[in-house]
């Protein structure tokens, strides 16, 4: 198999993005199955292990992806020298920081477009420092639709095995009822479809989740899934996608999570994300945080490949060297499977 | 302690009920923390061990409550001799079980209201079978607030420690939205707070979740956390009451789970069942079965006590002596707990 050139940003340089990325590179495995680059700041990349003290590893700064070493205990960084360390202080909102983040993500989209790399994977970021520097967006997601000029998208969640895509995901659950519509519902089956068979699954199992409380019970409480989501359904079929549903909302995720279907498919955010989460994310009452954080994001319909953690830029936890590079690793491989073809 | 008198409905006669009320009441452990009797039908309970060749026990048939022996090995029934055995088929849709499934509780809940029992504990029916019945309701929970009058209540679910209480349950996801008002918000979080207190938690921990994905991003998305739930956790906090919220739809139950909160307040019917089911359910996909159904669904604001298995009649299953009897076993427990004061 041939190794993809995977892209990661370096996400916010006040956050956890650097330590994940230190981290993840300094593992063996990663190189074994990617060529990984980091988008980002090398004095922000040289500093970011100051609790790590058993990582060994230096940084080769470049400005073109052709001098990259991929190798292990190299870290190769693409310099965007967007960071001033002076001013840098660890988990507060800052502009500098927010431009910053913006720029490593507009850079590794510009470089996925033009073949420099085979697929992208983003680190954490903060809106509200994004938006201070002038860049409103909702999140990644709506950036690379932007800058790739996509219109037809989706969110797809996976932990492990366990796969969910989204009919809608960034708006009020009064709004996300409206959404419920077929030829949407459609078209995120045929991405989730596409996007598993790059995964490596020939013919995917796919179950559609109901909107309302057991499917609606043959139209007593809620039509979206005798007018919308059936029809939707009966259309896949008919385009020879392996597909059953509605399956009721609370049953069909412990299904998928135990290998009934390949992927799910969620008619709004939480329907989606909450079962995600209760299987990866494990809360540790004693300390009041995230014992474990596990779970990649994965924007379908893009003409590049972009996946990404599942977390934010914890700002209570930066600086203290105890961030989990899990997701990030998750999120690398899925982007070399996904590129692999 | 004082053991409780619990009465349990043996459900309907041709699905799973008879064969797990059999199976929950040959544990010697039921009889040491409770006095369990089973409301209906002798000869289907005396059949009901049919595979289940393990298992030795007797029927002690009874008129009235005082005559019950409370001992393990003698299965007390309350015998409403309403089923014609020659007649029931198992794992059927069927007039005489569903109108006998309604006698059972109809019973069980004048014996409790009368005092006779201290709890009752119910077991699955099938809701199309007590519709041919002439029974028109949604379900146990619709049939007890009728009977007992009772117009405030709300569906709880519990598996192990983790437990959800909803603000509405079998509507459609458009009305649910609009369900999300502060009173009754408030209604249900006291009711939810009640509740735990009987089961020996002295001052428990409530967070209350959002409506709307990241619970709308102060109001981006969505308004009802602003206008209704805000106000709701204010008022139940000038009452004294240990509350938090709201807190994001996607990563309050994986932290309920692990004990951050007593009791999580879902805003509608899958935000709490999804959780819930993904912690007890378990999918079998070789067996393309339920490997395990664990949860106990707990009626709160009734004059009497009311917990109940948190599965169906599962008419496939039936005959064949493999439904596990462990919802009803923690059905029994909770309502032992709940009526212990």
């Amino acid at each position: 198999m041939k190794k993809s050139i995977i892209g990661i940003t370096m996400g916010d340089p006040a956050g956890i993005g650097p330590e994940i990325a230190v981290k993840t590179l300094s593992q063996e495995a990663i190189y074994d199955i990617s060529k990984p680059i980091v988008i980002g700041d090398c004095k922000v990349m040289s500093n970011a292990s100051y609790n790590i003290t058993e990582l060994g590893y230096s940084i080769n700064s470049i400005k073109d992806v052709k001098d990259a070493k991929f190798k292990c205990g190299v870290i190769d960084v693409l310099d965007l020298k967007n960071v001033n360390l002076e001013k840098l202080v660890h988990g507060k909102v800052d502009t500098m920081c927010g431009k910053a983040s913006f720029e490593y993500i507009k850079t590794v989209i510009e470089l996925a477009l033009n073949k420099k790399i085979d697929a992208t994977v983003t680190g954490p970021i903060h809106k509200e420092a994004m938006n201070k520097a002038g860049h409103h967006y909702a999140g990644h997601t709506e950036i690379y639709a932007d800058l790739t000029n996509t219109k037809s998208y989706a969110m797809m969640l996976a932990e492990g095995d366990f796969r969910v895509a989204h009919v809608s995901t960034h708006v009020s659950l009064k709004e996300a009822c409206s959404k419920v519509k077929k030829k949407r519902i459609l078209e995120v089956i045929i991405l989730a479809d596409e996007a598993v068979k790059r995964l490596g699954i020939k013919k995917p199992r796919i179950g559609v989740a109901g909107l309302n409380p057991h499917s609606g019970e043959g139209g007593l409480f809620g039509d979206e899934e005798i007018e919308e989501i059936i029809p939707a359904i009966k259309s896949a079929k008919k385009k020879g996608i392996r597909i059953e549903g509605p399956v009721p909302p609370d049953t069909i995720f412990p299904k998928a999570k135990r290998g009934m279907y390949d992927i799910a498919i969620a008619m709004y955010h939480d329907q989606g994300h909450i079962p995600i989460k209760m299987a990866g994310f494990i809360w540790d009452k004693d300390k009041k945080q995230w014992a474990n954080i596990s779970g990649v994001n994965i924007t379908l319909g893009l003409p590049i490949i972009r996946t990404s953690v599942d977390h934010g830029v914890a700002f209570g936890k930066d600086g203290k060297g105890k961030a989990s590079p899990d997701s990030l690793i998750e999120a690398i491989k899925i982007a070399s499977q996904m590129s692999s073809d």
